[in-house]
């Protein structure tokens, strides 16, 4: 799969009727979404406008209690369980899986009406299902699966059967509703998984700021005048309101991570095709060599990142998807206790300079590694593998390729964020010659990336690295339209290495009280207070295919830098 | 990779000055490798002659024993064993390093001497790395790797630093010898193994006959009027007559299975990528979307596929290379004793008829399964899966690429084989319009490739299949030229699906006395004469990446085909 980000024609001309008409499919499925919220669901006056105040911290402002819609049994069912714990209670009947999704729905409804995070809801199944799941365990005496009664969140390009898949484009607003399920969401089902939203997406699925003209924008909760990130936007703003206990987003370049990190969540790319990717709605052309998206998990810890992975992996993705790769979940017989890590430290690239806040919050997580035994190796820069050439490298391969123009036909202008078109092509020269024929533009991009690979490989085995550790970007959560192009994410894609997000640390405009202008009008500013208080994040790099070793040392990373 | 097998031309006009510059390429060639076979490991004029007959089975004729070239214990080391018993033999110090490369050694030189399977032979560098770990497990006290002293084969594609790699192209001679080792190499090296030859192959490496200019052709060891198959026909010959234990072969179309099934030895063509591949020479442009080859073990049984399988998997390809998966190899915790398969049979598609050895030693197959309690589901034709269509979407693959033409350029002429350019296109049309541009082709071929697992994907479920059960090919090894297109084996590298050969059953003159006439002029015709006394093949298939269930399958059906 190739995604033609190509430079956005200048907004089409519009005629009036033209116009007119993708105006009025928008307010149409404007309101059936906001119908689909029951009225016990809503906010009052009062309410929405105390908590829509501009830069307010929604996940602080505890505004599910004070809202009075959620019982006190539905707040400590959202609030105080891992998904894992979750699945625990519900397997023994000590909560039942309505109320379970009974407390999500209703968190989901207000993030949506606060932040903007869904594009589609189906509350009366979501709840006709888990009575379902209910019987079905009182009847059977057993779970219906090993995620039985487990709200997850997916991302608008999942199709599920009965339901619109717009992703971000009106024109889309004109298809009909999906005739069939992807590949995980059959999964999800088969496993015993509630579905009940799903989330926000930037237009055109390829920016860090999840807008669009159907659904709008999707804020922060940690502080709304700052991006929620994209592509999957609306999965890391559902997440961390607690809206959602575990999401599934998908990633060609960093759209599990950025929301992950925007929002201060833990957000897992595996490895292409190791979680089915099959059966979505994209608005891209499938089967040309390129960077591969892949699906992936957002949630609150690593245990339920790596439940969900071992979950999906046991249950066979193969069966469903036949573009999904068969290989098992593999158990690493290691000693999580005492084991200790080589780990690489991604050098800086000097085009891409890190925020005073991501630089120190780093160093802060090398020092508690280093103290805690592992070995830490700072790579040397290599221009061969540096971040710079390979974002270039990545660039190219999501351009050259078809295109087709799904904004145009509705008539419906580029988002901000879209219209910018941000790109890292101020570090350098295109890998390969642009004017190629496209036969040897193949063969020239696919050899370009191979020897990107075997650098990578070479570093990793002269240091014997477990994993990398880098930032995730060089910036937390920045101000909207202000993310600009993705350097520390894309590499990875363009790897194919599988790569977590780990939220770690606060910017704070005390400890940090310069700010840093950025030049190159691609990249964000440094502003210390716009972004006082917001998470930051570190991101865990392995080997293509090498999953399990990323997740074993995100989490002995997670735990020893939080342990001084 | 894509292999660009288009249409030859006609043989280009040669002027006199290259065609002797060529030619005489090739006979210095052919005297250094002649030279390397050292006189004490020659047959004597009188047993060259005898064993030239046309048509010997040089298997049967115990051509080695009577040559006196071998020690009684080296008859013993190479004919009495199967690789794991000679590495548990090595590893404790019965049999030495040095003795068993000798045998094989000398095995392989007298192979060459009436078969033409070699290309390259590096003998005193085997023999001295033999003496190196000899010392080393005298010294250490411990093998050097679990492959320990045991000598392996491998295709001429297969860079082996210092050593040439023409690949079947005498414009090759003029290139330099390797400068480094593929991975596999390395991954062979460093696990213990002896390297002592280079095996032979055809002239483009895609036909069915290893044939070309350089090293002649390859015949095949039951029967020197046929062929042994290719692309890795000289690793079937070598491994059938003994002369390797254990051989490397690469497969696109069947390059492992035909040798094998034509040869009578069992040949695994595991999913793309789990065996590193990286670091061959080849005539052909890599990084096009279509068919990727992979390389895969020959041997004399199931459990020495298995060890290979498990001990490179178990050794962490991706370190060796940036295109191998980093899967495991995953142990299946069942009991072949008691486990009960459900196999779908491919049913016999008209346009490729199976001759009648393999047909009734095909439906002896079947009795035998159902009768120790396997369900056996004939699988209805559907025209979504069917052989032919695969067969012309895989021609279109293989054919729609760049081309670089490595024939013309030395003046050599194409061999018989390669000028016969057999294919599939009788049986239908393209099944993606041939003037499409290439942009649109590659998503068309795409489209039509993912569309095809799809079917396969849920015939598998539908059925509940473990494997599927096929012939290896309509035929048997067959008169030299006559082998024609692949289309029983080429289906699975379409689909990348792990496929195992099992040699089972005999051609018999008496058994099936009637002639087969294929009309197409593309696939061979069935003469009861020719081929009375060879061996026939079945083909276990399973879903891509499910390696270790397809070895697993074959194992219990190699067992129960043969206890009646």
């Amino acid at each position: 799969m190739t995604v033609e980000w190509v430079a956005p024609a200048s907004s089409p001309a519009v005629n009036g009727q033209r116009q007119k008409n993708w105006e009025s499919l928008v307010a149409a499925k404007r309101e059936e979404l906001q119908k689909s919220i029951p009225n016990a669901w809503r906010l009052t006056g009062k309410q929405l406008k105390l908590f829509s105040q501009k830069g307010i911290n929604l996940v602080a402002a505890d505004v599910c209690r004070k809202s009075g819609i959620l019982s006190e049994s539905e707040l400590d069912i959202t609030e105080n369980y891992t998904a894992q714990e979750l699945l625990q209670k519900l397997a023994a009947g000590e909560v039942s899986a309505l109320e379970t999704t009974t407390g999500f729905c209703k968190r989901a409804s207000i993030a949506q009406q606060l932040l903007s995070c869904l594009t589609e809801t189906f509350f009366p199944k979501a709840l006709e299902r888990a009575n379902f799941l209910d019987d079905y365990l009182r009847r059977e005496g057993r779970v219906y699966g090993p995620l039985h009664g487990l709200p997850v969140s997916v991302k608008d390009s999942f199709d599920i059967e009965g339901v619109l898949s717009t992703v971000g484009y009106v024109s889309f607003l004109e298809h009909s509703p999906a005739t069939s399920n992807s590949a995980m969401i059959n999964m999800l089902l088969d496993l015993g998984a509630v579905l009940y939203v799903k989330t926000n997406i930037p237009q055109t699925m390829m920016t860090g700021d999840s807008e669009n003209n159907i659904f709008g924008r999707t804020l922060n909760p940690r502080d709304t005048n700052l991006t929620a990130g994209g592509s999957s936007g609306g999965e890391g703003a559902l997440v961390a309101f607690r809206g959602s206990i575990l999401g599934v987003g998908t990633d060609i370049a960093g759209s599990i991570r950025i929301p992950a990190l925007c929002c201060g969540v833990y957000g897992f790319k595996p490895t292409t095709n190791r979680i089915p990717f099959g059966g979505q709605t994209s608005g891209v052309t499938t089967g040309f060599p390129g960077l591969i998206p892949s699906a992936g998990p957002l949630s609150h810890n690593l245990k339920d990142i790596q439940m969900f992975m071992s979950t999906i992996l046991d249950a066979h993705p193969w069966k469903y998807d036949e573009t999904a790769i068969g290989a098992p979940w593999h158990r690493l017989e290691i000693q999580k206790e005492t084991h200790k890590l080589i780990i690489g430290i991604l050098p800086e690239d000097p085009a891409f300079p890190l925020h005073p806040p991501i630089r120190r919050t780093l160093e802060n997580a090398i020092t508690s590694l280093r103290n805690h035994g592992h070995t830490i190796v700072h790579l040397l820069s290599d221009e061969n593998r540096s971040v710079a050439y390979g974002n270039r490298l990545a660039f190219q391969y999501l351009t050259y390729g078809p295109h087709v123009d799904h904004i145009a036909t509705s008539g419906e202008p580029l988002v901000t964020s879209v219209a910018k078109f941000s790109n890292p092509m101020f570090t350098g020269p295109f890998p390969v010659a642009q004017d190629l024929s496209l036969e040897k533009k193949i063969v020239a991009l696919h050899e370009a990336r191979q020897n990107y690979a075997k650098t990578w490989r070479k570093t990793w085995l002269e240091n014997k690295l477990h994993v990398i550790l880098a930032p995730g970007s060089q910036n937390t959560a920045v101000p909207h339209d202000t993310y600009g192009w993705p350097p520390y994410t894309v590499m990875w894609n363009l790897l194919d290495f599988p790569a977590c997000i780990i939220p770690f640390g606060i910017a704070s405009k005390h400890l940090d009280p310069e700010p840093m202008k950025v030049q190159d009008n691609v990249q964000p500013s440094y502003d210390p207070h716009a972004v006082h208080g917001l998470p930051c994040a570190l991101q865990v790099i392995a080997p293509k295919f090498q999953d399990e070793q990323c997740l074993l040392a995100a989490e002995i990373i997670d735990k020893d830098i939080r342990n001084n």
